[in-house]
């Protein structure tokens, strides 16, 4: 079905057979109109999710912000208009889409202007430690990070534990490049500079440094360097990385910084719906 | 299809066809065992959902630790066997249920203890700002609070813009009562005290207090007292309530503290897989 | 999925491939108008559903009859237009919608007028001995009835065989006000005049007198009413009741009377397809 | 999905997300036995679906009584085990399917008695005004019914409204042979002995008399033996045949007897749920 | 879900998250028109099918060409147009289903030629050796073939297995007759002449010459010819038959030929997607 | 839903209710073993899928020989046995698939011999002209073949409408490196020797030579190797290679050769379920 599908649900689940209290309170043909306002500052995500579900309640609505947009305190996001039951079912559900979409953007272009003030060509990247999946690595992008893979099966990931069952950086990277389609890259998680090394020479399209400390990460780096092999490989750093230590991180040499707190640990930002009676 | 299905769809989508590393670099029959593990303090949850997952995966699992357990790192949560192919699909995904159902329930234990050493009667309950619905409430039950209601048709809840359309707190009530069936509850939002007192007049089951100032809510209890209506009716408060400053609402008389927080924005907590190689 | 669905699947099974007979016999592209058409009185329901039916085939609905509305033989309900292959495909479902409806809207209507004219206070709900769930349960609604609980988590309701497990009626209303939600009503189901008393001072929000020969019922009925507790519970009573018999309990100081042939007993209300061919 | 899913979709509609009864008033892990016993005679059918309920909801189940066997007060129909709370979510709907199917079998059951002491040869079929479409056909040919076609694409069957838009039964039946498959049969339905004759005449397999007057019944079957059609079709009646005029129809020279009244206004079987404890 | 939505999630699965192409080098908003365009003879099959699957990927779809229509390289089949990003994500999967569902219907008009010629009421049926089932058989339908059944449930039709199963061609054919339908026809699959007699003097409606020689098939036609049955039933002939062999087979008394090489052992008809760039 | 539901659904549609056959003449209980028997040479593919199908209807399988092994008639592939009616209605969809399957194995495998004589490094793959997706995709493997991409989010595949669009290679390939994650590799078609080196020159991972005469695939070849470019990018080829001309393309220096016919234009590998009876 697909995440399409998966916030459709959950709306569907929030709503039951019907909201009693709308039904109870307010005329059933009653018409309404209202907007999404942001109530503090941000990068705007989830707006065409939101409208998504919007529409699938039957109402119409009208997208103001694009995703990616700095947003301010009272800025409209989209406006909505139609039946007011089928809008009271829905609010909630579009609202809580955006205020998590949006939070994994600005955290997200926070550690990029952080770690782009150190150094200005670094990208930072997400990981695989998310909720709602696909949604949660989108607002990462709008956020001005990396994806990095979707899911299990567009990117070859060498891990620890793969390497733990293996046995040696060399045997994984030749199984990969015997056993995967010539289309994916390979990646492989190192926690230490000569297993860097190593997997630079056999053949690794990127090394991602994980949990390894700032001197053993200066250590691989100047192995690389040395060895002529920094060139051939994208290098990629790993492990609890916040914004609160990201500029030390982004001082190495390094080409991307992946963050498992960009997705696994999101401050929501606050949007409320305001109608608009009698306006 | 509902949450079960959600979070198989969720795996589903993280897998893809196949999780094209394990493989190229790991034997197809190769059988594995391992244990998720907590990496710090918390609460547990989460794990008959992960169960839920590993097992939809064709993996062996035994349930180690109970949900709602004080667990402390390096504590196993759950055991797995299987399919090394099958495992290393699933990791990720019941993890990230056991991270996020985790961190619900520590965050809303947090806010139990510190409201009940103020008042050792208050009560902690959420919001419908949740992402994953069901599970996200779930998990503030594990912790120790009330999940409020289900979706919005187990219970009438009259919100600001209900009272914003229909003009006036008494006509909404007098519209629940005759139009909703016996065997719901009415509760009703208010903003200030005399609502509040015309709220309780009206037969309201539950008042809730929302973002009332300090004052406001010291005003609308004395009024209630006063009345004689207090006992009648149960109280709630809410709005922007945080584990910072709960103490001070919960040393007022209310019988439930509503907190979004705990569901829009969630600390994960740390847990990880640990294969058992040789062991 | 939901009773939407439920209701679309049905049609689709009742189609397969297509209407083979309307393939063989109409033309590909004819159009067609026609009108579904009451074929004896009743209260209509059903007409929302039997559009949304229609219009997921393609067709063109105007609904005309207002659901609840007291119609006659030869009263036009709906009118559709469309394709002849489509029309003729989803005609029997929409049909099968509105007869089963508005069948379980006109008993409970006759339950209605029979009780109140002997008790205007009393009223009618209905049970979970359904067959389509929630598409019964709003027919009740629709014909003056109150849906009761809509499914297992939206009332605490104890029945007899949960009092079996627990052992006392004191016991079980112990255990549910502890553990379910505030936001819940608590219903317990009593089979004689003790049990009722008990469960009025344990504080049941509903007394069901389930099953209770009429003078059990107006031996509970003094008893509640000397103790002073009758005002402050809801009397229900349930067991047996059909259009035959609901005058002798409508007698009783009951505040509702629960009737499971309202749904499991249907007898459908006539209605036809009738096509305006050159008119 | 189809019907197994359906049934299984409606329990879930019905639990939602757990029995917050029992959850609240049962201990989490208790076991129970508990048997689904008959309240009163009739002819058993639903035992199987029942079980395909129970047992998705992780029951072990022993259905004891076949379908299709006469049934009285007492009797158990099916054993069931497990968990208490997956025993209470099931129960309802597992005997909701039951309490219809044994309905809808045991008034075929009786239709097929009554004709047949008239006419022995004579058999009892149904039409589509059904509400669960596959499972009430089911029911029909338990009760000892023929389930006429089981949805729009497995035979050929011309009514009237077929019959108003093309004009004749012979251009009807003409159409037919020449555009549908070799593999379906052919069934017309007329209301008058001329267009009875012209179908026979025409090659259609079955003849339909739907609504006619006992006197055109008589005058059609005269002309089909006069003109040694007869034994060339199988001749069909219906409209409006109940229980209660069935006799009458029985009587004449007719293979089918057609009744509506058998899914769409079903009498349901009392069946209930006893606990076995300490049993 | 059926074959509408089997096809559109073969789409689904194609797609992924996003066409990362195009959403790389195309301009978000940019809309685009194109037309699907034949690149060699033959019958135009999937039109419908490939509009549907467009149009759900919000596309605007004219269909140009009908089925069954003869179509030659550079002949235009669907104008589509929308934004250029839906565009390409569903091209491939609308083209694939023409290309096989053209395919199919061109080899069974080949078929039907070449038999004609030799036996101008010859019929050609496919079997249930399908990929994509009901199109596939659709496609056989467009190429002037017949489906033969559906599914299991529209026709009774014994085949060898059965025969072993139960001993007798006899038995089989009075088990069918006393339990399945009147409504459905009955077929049976003999492999020697005396068996073929024996069916239609037992009352199968098809008699199915299954890999029979032709020498075996000559002593069967005139065996049910002496016998007068010939007329009484329709006499089919499978086994191997393609259109390398059909002529032989079409020379016998026979009305229809079965070719299960029709859906099994497909050749795509070349269509592609072209662009209209400022056109 | 994905290829695991979608074979699933395929086997439903082609059950309907149930098998009539078998039902009117086979025993209810009888339980029968058969095993699926190869009736000519190929390579075995599909085997796990077909078991996945056997039991999901609750047959109980054995799988004998593995994917890609060399089977000859007579083989035995896998043994099943179970509940007959169960037997028979998965019996035609588990064939289906490994007929299909296994021709798609068979035909890369021819194709990986022929060339692989000629051209010891070169590999065959397939394109997205396929028609169950996944499952075609992942035969072209068993085969010996490499899958290409997944699906449009794996890979960047640069084809002739987006270069029309775009208007140049360089254009065209700086987008990708820009807007793609660095995840994914970046593929370009090509259908002139310039191309070719304009998309060496600007960084793609792989160029594809599209409907390219032998002419012009020399002098692209010539002036990569000129450049010194060669050895940086993969080369494949692709348009209109079969069996029948593989071999000339395979001579010239291509890393891959892409082979639309492998999926599009499959002849089925001919296999039967027998039967074992008293054995």
């Amino acid at each position: 079905m697909g995440w399409r599908e998966i916030i459709l649900e959950i709306m569907r689940e929030d709503i039951g057979f019907r909201d009693i209290t709308t039904a109870a309170v307010i005329p059933k043909n009653m018409e309404l109109r209202a907007e999404i306002v942001a109530g503090e500052e941000g990068i705007c995500a989830g707006v065409e999710e939101a409208a998504h579900i919007l529409k699938s309640n039957m109402l119409t609505v009208k997208e103001i912000m694009k995703e990616g947009t700095q947003m301010k305190e009272g800025n409209v996001l989209l406006e909505v208009s139609g039946n007011s039951r089928r809008l009271f079912e829905a609010e909630r559900t579009a609202l809580n889409i955006i205020q998590r979409m949006s939070g994994i953007a600005t955290m997200t272009n926070n550690a990029v202007r952080i770690a782009t003030k150190v150094n200005p060509k670094v990208k930072i990247t997400c990981t695989r430690k998310t909720v709602l999946g696909y949604l949660d690595k989108k607002s990462v992008e709008i956020g001005g990070g990396d994806p990095e893979r979707w899911r299990l099966d567009d990117e070859v990931l060498i891990k620890r534990n793969h390497l733990r069952v293996v046995g040696s950086v060399e045997e994984c990277l030749s199984r990969a490049k015997a056993h995967a389609s010539f289309t994916k890259r390979i990646c492989i998680e190192v926690n230490n500079a000569n297993d860097a090394l190593e997997a630079a020479k056999n053949g690794a399209d990127v090394v991602m440094f994980d949990n390894m400390p700032h001197d053993e990460i200066n250590k691989a780096s100047k192995m690389l360097k040395d060895s002529g092999l920094r060139e051939k490989i994208i290098v990629e750093v790993s492990g609890g990385i916040t914004l609160d230590n990201i500029e030390e991180y982004a001082k190495h040499d390094v080409d991307y910084i992946s963050m498992g707190c960009l997705t696994h640990s999101v401050k929501a930002v606050d949007v409320s719906l305001r109608l608009l009676l009698g306006e």
